[in-house]
């Protein structure tokens, strides 16, 4: 198929990759020659017909403040009582707890809540539900859709110091855990005991499981060991009136009435906050082998992908792709170097990742960066690129596509010098109509958050989003969890 | 180790099993000489501390009829003029709709419907929702815990009639289809394009795919492919009010807001019926290896899966066991041939998984058997075998143990020549204080139905339990889906 590829050194085997290992194998590809044609603009023919109201400019943008309470001194004085050294009000230790990772969503909370327990949420949550104060709980404040900082002044509750692992069985491999462990530090535990976590991604290093599993993280591994619906095996929540709901399983089967972890896995701390985790660790592979190939069209790239999956079925573990802007970008910015075309270099396996893991850090280096997350038929899924430059023509410094292919989803990222309403107006909703079109999901992995809770109608029907509605309701009668998120304005 | 074993003759590849082959290896192991020792009686030393006021032995019966409406003969107008032909009324066709595949509970409805559509279902359950008529849905009815059989004269909802596949993408390996599609007949439908259904068991021949997923089925292929709640994509459903939820996504990954068809995993149809289902199938494997080995105990059947499980990895895809007991069994109700002992008979792939998947049928023969579906900690699971023989004495026509090395997953039977009432009281709830003890679950993959309802709080806290009232209540606020199933009486 004249594939230009690149082996990593592997610590364990050497070049016997893409054959019966049945361990370990990761492939991993670049797209090369995709060159942005001026392909002719597509008319925005997708017809919105879910019934949004709002001008599609501003759905994204924050509502009104809901009528919740404003925190007293008498608060402040309870938490104080509770949590000696652990309720933060000092302005600049607040800043960044207020604003996301990308700088692109700010709040203007004044107390920051450091519990270590459960017994401690609990009590939290019991005082604000009956005080009707909201809370925004806050894991590692890794995500991308405004879904982890509060929108005007609610509490910030933060996982930050529940962070101990209470147990390892190194028979089973079920790890049970703290909400507010770090996934790098998991893995490095586990690691040690010859196990891994079912779930890696980029921001590894800072995220907690608590917020991985409230947002139902995908990341690099899904395609062998499967979504967090199936390796979570049990959930610790303090739902919003303080009481403590006890799923913590450590069984892979059980069929003892409703799954309710269920309901709290991916939704955002809306409905409970997790405050600890019983995972599914599979063992660690005995070897890693990674190969990054260059593909000159994306149809080879779909191509190679098929005969992988063939010939590795499930020990593959992940298919990833970049296109050749993104590639520039890491470049331009991190100075990383192409592999196919720099052939004299010697690539190890973790260079070879970071790549991959190193684009939303290029990313924002360029400027605004308008993100999009969306799941597609696999085949569909670099067409919307194409389609985005084509429509988007010289507004956009740059449009970029990377992502999951074993999974069918793409990251679109679309980049400008600043934030630019004119071409924000001229990606939406054309991009979550053309992804509706297909019955593509507008949001694969990140959740909807603050940004995208006005968009649920482009892959939900009503009859859905109503029911949601009506667990909101049930489960949190007075709003007071993750206020302004996941669900529509007209919901809350 | 010293273990005996027997590889089946295979069609693909000859015998280099256990080794590196990427595809399919099915491990399968026969306990030999776990002989039953008069072991000393354990005492009842359990105390059942989750608030179950009534008395033990009668938790699995029928409770007093709820007050709904009785079906009149405008009732039977109106279905009759909805499913001419369709509707249901002869007693003699109804007697096997009424009775549970093992012939221990039976309903008396008069009327089966069998709609073909899901229209059909919506509007039979509108007008039975208006009426304030009880509904039971049923597939297959091969259920082992009374939950798709009436209890009292509720209207038998059937899918039978809903056996069409809506589609399938040989590409992705999704497959939808209507909830009444039979498992084996999806299983030769994707065979035939080089695909095989995620899971398989041995009821294959009759039961419902629709069915499957309202129990979260687990079966034989979980180790390897995982559960449903990661298999399955999407769901239609028709709610107890008729609407139709309409959440028959095909994508991998879709992070819009509530997972809403997890709640319809596994709750028996008592939130709504299954209509549809959208399903992930993976490659038919190319080589499938089948081994039967004999342990001389359990602790070395153990060490056999640790070390299978180190060398292959996730392309396991069952680790099942029997005991000698079961063996006996087969041999003398089946006709069966243990492949241990009879070394000169030659055994097809096909023959072994036989001897594991007739066991239910050989039980029948035995007169009445008591079943138990138990998760424990994998070190856990013959130890319960071993001290319910020592509990029950002489009691017991047979106690024997099989199932799920793999996922944990013991079935416990126990065997008698009729019902015994002194026998039930002798075995439970001891069995379910002793899974309650080792934080097992009461049912692995069974569900509660209707004989397990009352013993939810051995694996569930009260909190959880109290909170599935509230879904029930909100999703079938009369009650008309399935009563008297999978939630405790006190809640309906």
């Amino acid at each position: 198929m004249g594939i230009f590829q690149r082996f990593a050194r592997l610590p364990l085997k050497p070049l016997c990759i893409w054959s019966l290992c049945p361990q370990y194998s990761t492939a991993f590809t670049v797209g090369r020659g995709l060159i942005v044609r001026s392909s002719q603009l597509i008319q925005h023919r997708y017809v919105h017909s879910r019934g949004l109201g709002a001008s599609p400019g501003n759905l994204g943008a924050a509502p009104p403040r809901l009528p919740f309470s404003r925190v007293t001194q008498e608060d402040l004085a309870f938490f104080k009582t509770l949590l000696p050294e652990r309720t933060i009000t000092d302005p600049d230790l607040l800043k960044s707890c207020n604003v996301d990772w990308l700088k692109t969503v700010e709040g203007n909370s004044e107390v920051l809540l450091r519990p270590k327990t459960t017994e401690e949420v609990s009590q939290i949550l019991r005082y604000c539900n009956e005080r009707n104060l909201a809370v925004c709980p806050q894991g590692g404040n890794t995500g991308l859709v405004g879904g982890s900082v509060p929108v005007f002044d609610e509490i910030i509750l933060s996982t930050s110091l529940m962070n101990q692992v209470i147990t390892f069985d190194n028979i089973s491999g079920i790890l049970t855990c703290q909400a507010g462990c770090v996934l790098e530090n998991l893995s490095n535990y586990l690691e040690e005991r010859d196990f891994i976590m079912p779930l890696d991604l980029g921001a590894k290093g800072s995220c907690h499981i608590g917020g991985n599993v409230s947002t139902n993280a995908g990341g690099l591994r899904l395609l062998r060991y499967g979504s967090l619906r199936g390796t979570v095996l049990g959930l610790e929540v303090v739902l919003a009136d303080g009481r403590v709901l006890n799923c913590l399983a450590t069984l892979r089967k059980d069929n003892t009435g409703y799954d309710l972890k269920q309901l709290f896995i991916g939704s955002e701390g809306t409905l409970g906050v997790i405050t600890a985790v019983s995972i599914l660790c599979p063992r660690k592979p005995r070897a890693v082998n990674v190969a990054f190939l260059g593909c000159s069209s994306f149809q080879q790239l779909l191509e190679t992908f098929q005969c992988c999956r063939g010939m590795l079925g499930e020990i593959l573990s992940a298919f990833e792709f970049l296109d050749a802007s993104c590639m520039s970008l890491l470049k331009k910015h991190l100075k990383l170097t192409n592999p196919i075309t720099e052939l004299k270099i010697l690539f190890h396996t973790q260079a070879l990742w970071s790549l991959r893991e190193r684009i939303t850090e290029a990313l924002t280096h360029e400027g605004y960066t308008y993100k999009y997350d969306i799941s597609l038929p696999v085949e569909k899924i670099y067409d919307l690129v194409q389609d985005m430059r084509g429509h988007l023509g010289g507004m956009a410094k740059n449009v970029v596509g990377y992502g999951h292919v074993g999974d069918g989803n793409l990251h679109l990222n679309i980049t400008s010098p600043s934030k630019d309403p004119v071409l924000l107006a001229a990606i939406e909703p054309y991009v979550y109509e053309w992804t509706s079109e297909w019955k593509g999901s507008i949001s694969a992995e990140h959740g909807l958050g603050l940004k995208k809770r006005n968009y649920i109608y482009y892959s939900k029907p009503s009859e859905a989003v109503a029911l949601m509605g009506s667990i909101k309701a049930m489960l949190d009668p007075k709003g007071i969890l993750n206020p302004y998120k996941t669900l529509p304005d007209h919901i809350h």
